[in-house]
């Protein structure tokens, strides 16, 4: 998802004026009112993901009737979009929304909080964070930073992406250029690949020239309106790189302990609904969006071959496996975060997957 | 789920005493306090489902600031189980918290919004109710019965079921005494099976002494507390009959017109945010408790036969398109969840389920 990162020049970078009130120290006072600051790593108003900052500062400002502001400010507007992290620890924001792994460099654990090669699905991610643990870790990894996370929407899993080149063998993985940031890019390396980072306003001119053989994006809703049908011939499935991308909201901690509980509880709760409604919109979008790539637009539809997906989930565990071994603290995140996959996977076979396998026959 | 509703035998019926104050007609004073009366067609706090209730009300309360309260009452304690509806449509409890299919016999569409028989999974319920056109039509069939529905809580993919018959063959289903309620009942009778209807109570001595062969219940975390693992020989997948079934908070439509707006945001954002909750806690405790029934207690999954699975399929399609003739709004809910399920089932076999193949691998 760095892609987004660099994806639209603002056209009109706004200096960093403060027109809003920045929050005050502790009060006890009901009719206090707090204006505070968003910024996000998207475009304003993005479709689908780049929409949840916006959802959120609208739920709390409606629950608490007006005691709370919050205005959005998208990627560069006030920091850049890889700032948004520094910008809430320092507290000179007091809210942020972006993607845990973009602060791999700082938090190599935050990977984990966001979506790994192979790893959980959306609905998994949310049981392990909510109800499994994982929300006391990422918690405790973010609070040296003096960030406070909630998890703020989920793309659901995404599509590996737009090809020029047929994947028929590991073969045609060799020297393969593709658009792949992360872990993912590091898995496509490994296995004879030339992973490229490119910014997504220049993905689609890159496809077209043959700059690059492929890239990947986020799946059917948002690629449709970016056109990728139109410079590229296959559309590649599973999206093994990013299953259930989970996005945060880091809120400064000072400035989150300061606040009355009331407006805590309004904080976490509008989040949680976020989270879902964003999984709900990319779902039904998503679906319609297929639909017309295939029946509209004619968009070839390819499975990668099994060996192929083989591969790529022996190095992803590879990689994973090295990543845990860095410090204590990712070994932690890691063996919680494997030990409920285990589980979980083993649960859904007989559960959701059979159902899904059963209603398809 | 209506195995529920009989399930407890409440020890002390209260009489119905009002020692909350009921709310007051519309006013726009900001200091005025509201404490409502929730009644529920479950237990009081039984795991899982039975808890939602009581969640939503914490979050309404912590939000309002202690402006509005809410007082949950157990199945019996107030109004009968199946008393939800009419409780809150003639508006003697504000809030209800139960299940659409239950009211079948007053709005058969009402099962669409629970679930049907090889119907949507959680996630895709989720999309179709809030983004997918659901959520309008479900307000529209309630409105009758002045009563405005919200979404609330999805135990997830629920099991077949608990059996001490092997089902090998279309065969072995003639006879078969089943407990299983709604349109899986209809199916299974369809099949040559005997569908029974049986509180819940007495469910584990009917499967221990024979007098049932077998019965369907939640998932491994419900199933493990009751203890059916003594029971019965078999465990049986994939839980065809209810996917993903979808509860509902249900609210006097009179009622709801009178709160002022923030009250109204805090309400429906809670509810979404317990939605999620629910399924978080099944999906994490179903894992835990499926490892402890196979390692623990050495329960014996069982598949369902394909032709059995694509039996009961045709018998439920068959079903469903006899129910949607029934009347014209009916046929409306039909169409909408049907198109719906249709065109996100092509999704997901390129995205979730193909993903979950490749991890599986």
């Amino acid at each position: 998802m760095k892609k987004f990162l660099t994806l639209f020049i603002i056209l009109g970078i706004t200096s960093c004026t403060n027109e809003t009130t920045d929050s005050e120290t502790v009060s006890t006072d009901k009719d206090k009112t707090y204006n505070w600051r968003l910024v996000t790593s998207w475009p304003k108003n993005y479709p689908g993901l780049g929409m949840a900052p916006e959802r959120i500062a609208d739920l709390v400002e409606e629950m608490s009737d007006g005691q709370m502001t919050i205005t959005v400010y998208g990627a560069e507007e006030q920091v850049p979009a890889f700032g948004v992290f520094d910008a809430v620890s320092s507290g000179s924001h007091q809210m942020g929304h972006s993607g845990g792994y973009f602060w791999k460099g700082k938090v190599p654990a935050a990977q984990f909080f966001t979506s790994v090669p192979f790893g959980l699905t959306a609905d998994e991610i949310n049981a392990w964070v909510n109800r499994g643990g994982g929300l006391e870790l990422w918690r405790e990894i973010y609070e040296p930073f003096n960030i406070y996370p909630i998890p703020a929407g989920n793309t659901g899993t995404q599509m590996f992406g737009w090809f020029n080149k047929e994947i028929n063998s590991l073969e045609d993985v060799k020297g393969l250029k593709m658009r792949i940031p992360g872990i993912g890019g590091e898995v496509l390396k490994e296995a004879g690949g030339i992973p490229v980072t490119l910014p997504g306003g220049e993905l689609f001119t890159a496809l077209q020239t043959g700059v690059i053989d492929a890239t990947e994006w986020v799946g059917p809703y948002n690629d449709l309106t970016f056109g990728f049908h139109q410079a590229a011939k296959y559309y590649y499935y599973p999206g093994w790189h990013e299953p259930g991308p989970m996005l945060e909201l880091i809120i400064n901690l000072d400035e989150w302990n300061s606040l009355p509980k009331h407006l805590q509880v309004i904080i976490e709760t509008a989040t949680k609904a976020v989270n879902q409604d964003m999984l709900d919109e990319y779902l039904a979008k998503n679906n319609q969006a297929l639909t017309e790539l295939v029946e509209v637009h004619g968009v070839e539809l390819r499975r990668l071959p099994d060996d192929v997906i083989e591969e790529f989930k022996t190095i992803s565990d590879q990689i994973l496996e090295e990543l845990a071994q860095e410090d204590e603290t990712i070994a932690k995140v890691y063996n919680s975060y494997k030990s409920f996959k285990e589980d979980v996977s083993e649960y859904h076979k007989i559960s959701e997957d059979a159902f899904i396998e059963a209603r398809n026959k």
